[in-house]
């Protein structure tokens, strides 16, 4: 496909990590599942075997535009899209489609995270292929979901028309939701219809920014205002002031939940986000009593379903523990209950308010 | 009194108090209370307002003899008595002996651990004040028995005659055990006539070598063989070879429940013997949820009656956790029940085995 186009996005902070993955060194730029590469270079090879790896863009804070240059030394400094202020996912995708656009007004792109995780690659590929034809066809938004393993509370959902099948086995999407309590969840995933909401969207650059003038106009107003700017030495000062002047919403708030036409393809190729201590255990290789080492000295004595985390010279033991995540790193040790997002969320918010960034 | 000599037993190497107590850095050479002095200093120190300086010698293993050196800059080397190997406390309290003969045949001197809690200093030196008169005048073996407070499975226990009362407030003692199990523990302290066994004891030169010839000629007949190389040149070489040939039995089962002429004085100066991470947790102060925070930055959530220990700088959160002990070193991390010293026996035997001596 001459037109296709990726855009990975790696400007998160991985708080949710903490304190494996810290402001100076995100969870993306981390090799957090020991496989001897980073999420972001897992992420760049898979979609190099769809698209010439000069269709590769990632976009990513300014502050990070040295790592990204580090661990992916073969892309050039123009595939390198520094966005100079966090300003959720709806800014950047309108930036990256604008920018898109002045280089290929026909092309066809992919926005994913930097930092899931893809068991099965040949599926991935095969499933990315046909949003790509799709998208390309069509006047449509496209979005991958995940079939459902189990009620997750941590995940969107996408409920989908599984009465009209169109080509590549898309579907058109009814709603979105945002992460459900556990009775509604066990409800989507008996109902059938309901997939994860994966973050993976596949456009034309025309489509995706016919939407963004129409439902989030006061986003594309200001990328559509500097449009000469865009792939000249100005670019930078310009998108400054459209990142400062924009709103910071999500992609899934400002297009996907108004958007009408929506499609959806249900995928199965063993999807994470890897976005909490729990969803990393669940992916990772199990002892005997389902702990995981992330470590190479790391004992457990009557204790079940633990994560331990440490850096590899250190000798670890941990006695008399269950459903607990232990993260030790050469300045923070944090222990804690491992399904317990919302007190990791307080903890970390707690440790900005009391110690500064010093361990952030 | 011109014939009160001190001996500190500093040659442990604190097995329990791993990993913050290591090898090369025993627990009675650390400030594991976090005062500003070792243990080693602060004995030493409450000794020095009992007798002169020179009066009190430090037997330690020979590796050791830099630490005490460091620690206790005053103190002259011929005070420095340095074990060849470890041998229990028998040997180390015939050497003693058998050494301070030499030197003051009518010396009385009290033995105690380098590594214990005292936290009535006066009460203390009163108690250690009438134990040097009893024993100086009596034909007897005198030890400090304390008062207890509850019915502790990891102490060995000294059950007194409590109807005749000796000078100096001694008793006559009837029987020693050896750890009891909790139902025997709390028989002990309901009968009012038990005292916890603080492994403190006060006798003339004469009649603790009087005693190892009655009760151990095989440790006495060592010690006594080279009697006059104490105090010379020779007196290394000839303490190597005695070491080597004598038993390694304790001083409790060599001679205390052997002899018949033991008494004990009843104590309560706020003694613990911190021999495990519940006792020094019961030690320490506390936070209104009990947790104890053994360092400046550790932030406790959702938990209660924990002991944490950490370097200065680091931070450790803790979230979840009741009745655990969390010990972080640069290189050993031990997460663990509180109450549990077996376990923790077991767990170090394991590291030792499988690890070698690199962490310990």
């Amino acid at each position: 496909m001459e037109h296709a186009y990726i855009a990975i996005m790696a400007g998160g902070i991985g708080t949710r990590f903490w304190p494996q993955s810290r402001m100076n060194l995100p969870k993306q730029f981390l090799d957090i599942l020991g496989t001897g590469s980073t999420l972001l270079q897992s992420t760049y090879r898979r979609f190099a075997q769809i698209v010439p790896e000069n269709h590769i863009y990632i976009i990513t804070g300014h502050e990070y535009s040295d790592l990204v240059r580090q661990q992916l030394p073969s892309i050039s400094d123009a595939q390198i899209i520094a966005e100079p202020m966090r300003c959720n996912t709806a800014p950047c995708v309108a930036y990256m489609a604008y920018k898109l656009a002045n280089i290929d007004p026909q092309a066809t792109f992919v926005v994913a995270p930097a930092d899931h995780l893809i068991e099965n690659e040949a599926e991935f590929q095969e499933t990315i292929g046909k949003a790509l034809t799709f998208a390309s066809e069509k006047d449509a938004i496209v979005t991958l979901g995940i079939k459902p393993t189990r009620p997750h509370t941590g995940y969107g959902y996408i409920q989908y028309d599984d009465e009209m099948v169109y080509e590549n086995n898309a579907r058109r999407v009814i709603t979105f939701t945002e992460k459900p309590d556990y009775e509604i969840a066990l409800q989507f995933i008996n109902s059938g219809d309901f997939l994860w909401n994966s973050g993976i969207f596949i456009w034309q650059v025309g489509q995706i920014i016919k939407a963004f003038e129409k439902y989030a106009p006061d986003i594309s107003g200001r990328f559509s205002a500097i449009v000469e700017h865009y792939n000249t030495p100005e670019e930078a000062a310009h998108i400054a002031e459209a990142y400062s002047l924009s709103p910071s919403i999500s992609i899934d708030y400002a297009i996907m939940e108004r958007a009408e036409n929506v499609f959806v393809i249900p995928s199965s190729f063993g999807w994470s986000d890897l976005g909490t201590w729990l969803s990393l255990w669940e992916k990772c290789e199990k002892d005997y009593f389902e702990n995981v080492a992330l470590g190479k000295n790391i004992l457990f004595y009557d204790s079940a379903n633990c994560l331990v985390s440490a850096p590899e010279d250190k000798l670890v033991v941990v006695q008399g523990l269950e459903d607990f995540c232990i993260i030790d790193t050469p300045d923070v040790l944090l222990i804690g209950k491992i399904e317990n997002e919302k007190r990791m969320r307080d903890i970390h918010a707690d440790v900005q308010k009391y110690r500064g960034s010093k361990y952030l």
